[in-house]
């Protein structure tokens, strides 16, 4: 019954992946970088899925499929774009017993396929926003890989749309990063900073990225979701062209935007604890469970049913489960539950039994409540409620807190490795000067926040001018 | 305006391409073999994978995520399965830059790698049944291609269940068979024959398999989903063995069973008609459509004010959309929508707004149906529920009318190739015959159905005895 989760200040990386491992989320794979996502693992990017469908089909788009493989050919029209992604590419060489006339890359990431499919399906104004997502499976080749956050292979949604101009296309691009915004608040309870990638850091292949940016409880940062105005580049490599009403040609505008199984990693270390996991109610696939507490005034298949109506009167379906094993003692019960971050317990007891009532009991405080039967339904969905607000609420503070403004380069490298956190300072706003940081302190440029103020300053590193503060951070 | 869908009298296999093209559905992506779902081919798979996804719950199923790259070496340690599959994998021999140590195929179903994981997690009878299902892209080296019904790359979805008996194996088998079925009859309106593949047919690896067979129009059958009893060769393969209750190890029994995006083409080739997409119902992504018919008597504007709040009081939701066009004839658009299969037209014209009423045209019979406003969420809703009941009984009378009991080989030949069918048969039970048939006929056998009864009879090829009749067809 001793808990094999190594608390967080001993280990961090350790506690991460004992969380993981506890709560059954997922698992190393035979293949090296590749993991299995196990069913409670599964069932979180469920929710998410289920939460960014009815998002997307509140903003027009519409869910499409496109091939695994891609022609090595395709990859290599668009410039930066194979410069960026081809060193991490799988390539299969043979199919059906054959050597393949030309190579082909499992897809780092789909532009590529989808512009050239664009070009067949795009010719009038008529036909465009062309407003689509992709769920996919995407490999990029990984030399140092941990569970959730960097694999070889991962799950993702790639959204890829085509506009008439570039002001569309900005504006589309700003959009789904305030989509992402939206899931990553309102329902991972994961507070971010909304900004602008530098040159440096932008998405291969870009006119500009856009990233939202979490702050873990080792207080790195870690990048939750981009999205990118790709300009006219893919369009230009595709020859991709439409007509407008006066039947003058132009080259399509393109944006692409993606999250990925990524944000489980990011859900763990932003809210379990030494106990295990914990999940805010809105991505939890168990909300609540009952465990009845057998004893000798009442006998076990009784309290078994009792539990049973106790579950069906929290109006909760299939996101509640009664714990009905009798070879456990409670104490396990509760261990094993909180380990797998349900954010309820209900205890039912031969005494609760007596008094009408059950004890609901909060994972991410501990604290217990008692009330009585009538009132299940209602006290448990304001707790699930205030659980999910509380949640948010201390990751906000965290974030609030190693958050720092700094002015020089001593306060700079101090700040960042005691305590560590998100520092606000002042740039050049050159990619050497960007590099040079990266290589002396390992702090990026996580974004240039949207919410900057116009300040003059000067960079603490080169002393060049500079008219606002962006986010500096170390990164997962 | 003219409808660019060949008749199917006229060229088949052109008619079920061009109801693919103008419905959108699906296109040939640049690799070869591979295809392109587009929108609303998806939103068909979205619906299927939601209706599964929910009976696979009822049934205990939990869903999870295995890699997509297989070592070569897994493949070889079950004897069947790597001679039936070795033959169509696509091979990854490079990534990140570097040849790999050991050569990766992607998937062509998951069996081995699957295995190899639940090893790991089977160790007692108290983990047992672990019932898996995943949803994942599979890819298996074709020659011979058809949009949806036979693609290098694929989608669908796997179960593969661990269990501690061979009759518990032999039952899930069997369960999840009838959920196919399930879901082939009540919610794709098409029926099927359900029975046991022949040695020869049966998947590789397998003790045995079971099918569900549908009859398409032009009489050829379709494997509409498969179930495996795998038996232990699995577990053999990977060294899976649990310990029961008393002590002793056991090697695991294992059952897996898959329905893909085949079932799209499935679907297209039970119900369509020479106009275009016919879809049941309860897969259609928009169930009805408004158009309102514009003219003199009332503006555009009230007009679409009008349509628009007939879409809401059918209480669709997402399923229902209004044409609000104007540049469009009323018979282009009905058209447009035929062609894409939308169950239920409801056309608004200014002597309908005066009438305070609208009309309900059928996509499968073409009958217009008058009703008043106040009546059209319910009309709507039995309507399609009509709907939904005639297109499986047509599809059932084509089945009973086409399924022939033959006793030689001259019948044989001649229901097959005039008008064509199902023939049940009688057949020796040797491998060698069958296959001889198929040499000669290109019948192969579909199943040896459920419902077959016990009967004295002699094969009509070899006159060898037999004592039930199998079902015969030439198939996709």
């Amino acid at each position: 019954m001793e808990s094999r989760i190594t608390p967080r200040d001993q280990d961090y990386n350790q506690w991460y992946l004992d969380v993981i491992q506890q709560a059954e989320l997922a698992d190393y794979a035979p293949v090296k970088g590749c993991m299995v996502i196990r069913p409670n693992g599964y069932a979180i990017w469920q929710n998410i899925q289920r939460i960014l469908d009815d998002m997307f089909a509140e903003t027009g788009h519409r869910n499409a499929y496109f091939p695994l493989l891609i022609p090595e050919s395709f990859l290599k029209k668009e410039a930066e774009h194979v410069e960026g992604f081809a060193p991490e590419c799988a390539v299969v060489t043979h199919g059906g017993g054959k050597k393949l006339e030309e190579p082909l890359v499992i897809r780092p990431t789909s532009e590529t396929i989808i512009w050239s499919m664009y070009r067949k399906w795009i010719s009038s104004w008529r036909d465009l926003p062309l407003l689509i997502n992709q769920w996919a499976n995407v490999l990029r080749w990984e030399m140092r890989t941990r569970l959730f956050l960097r694999t070889t292979e991962f799950l993702w949604q790639e959204g890829h749309t085509a506009h008439a101009n570039e002001d569309e296309a900005e504006q589309e691009a700003r959009r789904m990063l305030e989509v992402y915004r939206r899931l990553a608040e309102d329902y991972l309870a994961m507070p971010v900073v909304a900004g602008l990638k530098s040159e440096r850091e932008k998405f291969a292949g870009a006119l500009h990225t856009y990233t939202i940016e979490a702050m873990m409880q080792d207080r790195r940062a870690l990048q939750a979701g981009t999205s990118h105005n790709l300009g006219q580049n893919f369009a230009r490599a595709f020859d991709v062209t439409f007509q407008d009403e006066q039947g003058r040609r132009h080259l399509v505008w393109a944006t692409s935007w993606g999250v990925s199984t990524r944000l489980i990693g990011a859900l763990i270390m932003t809210h379990s604890d030494d106990k295990g996991l914990v999940l805010p109610p809105r991505v939890a696939a168990l909300q609540a469970v009952v465990v009845p507490i057998f004893g000798k005034q009442v006998d076990n298949e009784t309290m078994i049913t009792e539990a049973r109506k106790l579950a069906a009167e929290t109006g909760l379906g299939r996101a509640v489960e009664v714990d009905e094993r009798s070879n456990l003692k409670p104490g396990f019960k509760y261990h094993h539950w909180e380990q797998r971050g349900v954010p309820v317990r209900i205890e039912l007891g031969p005494r609760d039994l007596e008094k009408q009532g059950a004890v609901l009991v909060r994972r991410d405080s501990g604290e217990k409540i008692f009330i009585e039967r009538g009132q299940v339904k209602e006290r448990l969905q304001q707790l699930l409620e205030d659980i999910q607000a509380s949640l948010l609420e201390r990751a906000r503070e965290r974030q609030r807190r190693y958050t720092f403004t700094v002015d020089n380069r001593e306060q700079f490298e101090q700040k960042l490795a005691d305590p560590g956190g998100f520092l606000l300072a002042h740039w050049c706003g050159r990619g050497e000067c960007e590099e040079k940081i990266q290589a002396e302190t390992k702090a990026t440029i996580r974004c240039i926040p949207f919410d900057a103020v116009e300040e003059a300053g000067r960079c603490p590193f080169c002393g060049g001018e500079s008219r606002r503060r962006v986010l500096f951070a170390k990164a997962y």
